[in-house]
């Protein structure tokens, strides 16, 4: 079995899609190195030659492990699962699963999407936060469901990993957070953890010392 | 072990989200009933309080199976894919699984969430048709490489549920497919299997005369 260097994070410190892999790598102990790839810098270095060949999408994150390079956050942490299951991220029951993975789709494809640096450029600048409030609000609204079990469901799973970048976008862009006290509550203790600490963009080291903390 | 009934599939005949999840069952041969939920009709039927009730989303699809009811299509076809194996709609190897689960992710967090009715609606009539081409086009860009090895990466999987209603929605979009050859011939090979076809949009309990073929 060949032996491989460690893996390369390709990650914006700012990027929500990135800081869900880095919890899943701190939650899971795996050493790795950061490339860092600024998103805004140079017209994007996304759309550098060189990125492209390693992610055709141009986007952040992805991850190089085991001899292949996998793009898109959840294909990369249910990679992660299936070879390094410990501690684990989905549960074992198959329905638990799938309540874990609802709540993460909701997220990566109901929200997140929507509030993308390309599709607020499109947007356009006045229009931004009112464009992405409405996507974060929408989405969380409909998670009063599934997080209302959540604490319950299961200790940390991919779920969270999705759910606190979230919050701090819905900051970020100005979302009163008071009607939704569960998805509060839950944020505040995850962000507890150090896994979610020592991953948080503040802590990154493409982070500009002005945002530091 | 509880019996259960029939699963109970909420679809809308044209909701590429809904295909996706059709072409599963048919694959997997699991008998289901369909209960339409039109998105238009009466300010659409997914904002009415017994279907907020069933998923706060209030999106298409929702499969009620085993006692639960799941929502959002790709958590539908892992459950699927975990309760009911054969056929396998994921490989067996994690490295291909990653590649399929990226393949998807590209689409239904990259592409569709982006000409989504509810995102169209606020585009706005006259801007409806380069929006959702933009998004289409950067999508099956992308998709060029893990595409190009796609063939015979696997015979047909989760990415395949993804990629031909994704196709459909280019071709309602108007969108050129000729920069696409390997996405094209891919769908082609996939829209000869049975599975595809019956799940069609135009094949549908709900499918409106004029549409059916």
């Amino acid at each position: 079995y060949p032996v491989f260097p460690q893996p390369i994070l390709y990650s914006y410190f700012r990027s929500s899609c990135s800081w869900r892999v880095r919890i899943a790598l701190a939650l899971k102990s795996i050493d790795y190195e950061t490339i860092p790839i600024n998103l805004i810098k140079d017209g994007g270095q996304q759309f550098s030659e060189e990125f492209q060949a390693l992610n055709p999408m141009k986007q952040v994150p992805a991850l190089k492990i085991d001899g292949i390079t996998i793009a898109q956050s959840l294909a990369i942490i249910e990679y992660l699962e299936e070879t390094r299951p410990t501690p684990r991220l989905l549960p074992q029951d198959p329905k638990k699963r799938a309540q874990v993975r609802m709540i993460s789709d909701v997220i990566t494809s109901g929200i997140q999407p929507l509030q993308n640096l390309s599709v607020l450029k499109q947007v356009g600048q006045e229009n931004q936060l009112t464009w992405a409030q409405k996507a974060i609000r929408s989405g969380f609204n409909g998670e009063s469901f599934p997080l209302q079990t959540h604490p319950t469901l299961f200790q940390v799973s991919m779920a969270d990993l999705c759910l606190v970048p979230q919050v701090a976008n819905a900051e970020r862009f100005k979302v009163d957070l008071t009607p939704y006290p569960t998805i509060s509550r839950i944020n505040k203790t995850l962000m507890a953890l150090e896994a979610f600490q020592v991953s948080h963009p503040c802590r990154q080291p493409d982070t500009p010392p002005e945002l530091r903390a």
